[in-house]
């Protein structure tokens, strides 16, 4: 079978054996992956990551000790937890401390013809969402995981900062649970595939001081976060959505005098992602940028790190 | 009458007229006040700071629209807000934008002789509860925040960093509310005037990675919020209690990924304060080092800085 490979800042496309699954595991076909800015940092070297990407993805399970998932199409949970940890027990297996994570720590992805999962990580694809839909189901489950962690009231104005692929998504998925955007970036023809009634475009320069009870800050730099937490009012959240690879150097003095929250998110549950997808309340269409073919590889994450470009998919043999 | 100054680093005790109170002020005689951290960070000329300090104090109404307050011994709220915006109306005054902080911003501090706050700050000392015990209200309300902000179940592991005033005060509320605190110090005396059943004394080196749902920073140092981070589990909680007055360099990352929450936490309400004082569950007492008459305050300040020293206060004449 042919698999992405990173290695030391490079991309290719590698021949390798099909992955044996261990016992409870399922061997899943791909059919379709999304790059993501995270598969574009392992490609940069960040973690030093060497091995074979992809944590979005839509695949069929082909075998499978458990016969009724054989021939059903899947996305999965990408935290693989121990199982018997107090954390895994609690229902936090993302939070396991010997977890492996798809494509990121220690598990090939899903880059590649083939790929294993446990079976209690698989999620059905319902019949009527397509594929290309369907594969969105991680990243607009890490928008979902801020409604897990922070209740904002419906109707209430949120910034979103941020307007690459993550921005976009959590701006829908917010609106779609009743709040109010303002979604700050510096690409117009990006920030207009998303502006609705409830998502309303704003340039990153008429950022004001202290105008908004959330923040989510989801441009994966370090000014960001200090612009996020500039735009908060005292007793509000701030929801650091994105990665900043880079130590951020804060002045904490506003965060303590007015009394802000900074609030970590990450991976989020499949389930309620599945189903605003499933119901059309999060438009994920107009995100994609470009298809490649699995073989083409190198060429499709070429073009994602590309200005201008959002979504890159990677389309299975 | 006289008055503490500061003034480009330096303490003085300068005479100057009463001050005279406004429409809804009371006129206030001092008793008993509390140098604060925040007291020798302004001497040291944080914030530019230039005037008469003091916000921890105890005295008596001796003039005022409400005869009822004359010859009351009182505790006052340090923010005095607008009153009229959207913040102060939620009962935020806080976080009133406009606001004045007694012997903070823009309002001559309680360090003098005679000096005035708004009448509806005013809080009466319960009969049986000591001056010298009272004066404390100030930092026990800033402990008391915390349980505003974070709901800690009884009997949750607490960590507190830091055996300076503020992290004693802290850890014997949150002790006093049900919580087990260990107190992470550099001071064994320190930690010695509190540490009891609910409160165990911990070497700063015994710190372990991951180990606490909840972790207080009071240390006031870039050094110690890195440590609380380590120190906090995957969706646990960090509250900032400690104003850090340099610009923190953070990696954001093990927020992000055990999407820890940290909460800046602030000024409180004197009325828990005050209740917990007067039924002995923090017992202050044992944290005062010395004690200073208002004409001795340069002394007083010189104490306050030195290594070992808890609560310095100053007497009234």
């Amino acid at each position: 079978m042919i698999a992405v490979q990173l290695d030391g800042g490079a991309v290719s496309v590698v021949r390798r054996p099909k992955p044996r699954r261990r016992p409870g595991e399922a061997l899943i076909r791909l059919l379709c992956g999304g790059i993501c800015n995270t598969d574009i940092e392992l490609k940069r070297g960040y973690y030093g990551f060497s091995g074979t990407p992809g944590h979005e993805f839509v695949g069929e399970v082909v075998a499978c000790d458990e016969p009724a998932w054989v021939g059903k199409r899947v996305t999965g949970g990408i935290n693989v937890g121990c199982g018997a940890c107090e954390r895994c027990l609690r229902g936090l297996e993302r939070h396991c401390a010997t977890r492996t994570v798809l494509g990121i720590v220690q598990r090939p992805g899903a880059f590649s013809e083939y790929f294993t999962l446990p079976v209690r990580n698989l999620h059905e694809i319902p019949a009527g969402l397509a594929t290309e839909t369907a594969v969105f189901a991680e990243p607009v489950a890490a928008a979902c995981e801020i409604l897990e962690q922070v209740k904002i009231p419906r109707g209430t104005a949120v910034a979103v900062l941020g307007d690459g692929k993550l921005g976009l998504v959590v701006a829908q998925v917010l609106a779609a649970r009743g709040a109010c955007i303002d979604l700050y970036g510096r690409h117009e023809e990006k920030m207009a595939l998303v502006a609705g009634p409830r998502i309303a475009a704003r340039s990153s320069n008429q950022r004001g001081n202290s105008t908004y009870e959330y923040v989510v800050e989801a441009t994966g730099s370090a000014g960001g976060l200090r612009e996020a937490v500039a735009m908060t009012r005292p007793r509000g959240k701030v929801i650091l959505k994105s990665t900043v690879h880079e130590a951020v150097t804060l002045d904490m003095a506003p965060v303590i005098v007015n009394e802000i929250t900074l609030v970590g998110s990450r991976c989020g549950r499949m389930e309620e992602a599945l189903r605003l997808l499933a119901r059309g309340a999060v438009r994920v269409e107009p995100l994609i940028s470009a298809r490649y073919g699995l073989s083409e590889a190198v060429r499709a994450f070429a073009r994602a790190e590309e200005k201008g470009v959002v979504k890159v998919l990677l389309e299975g043999a």
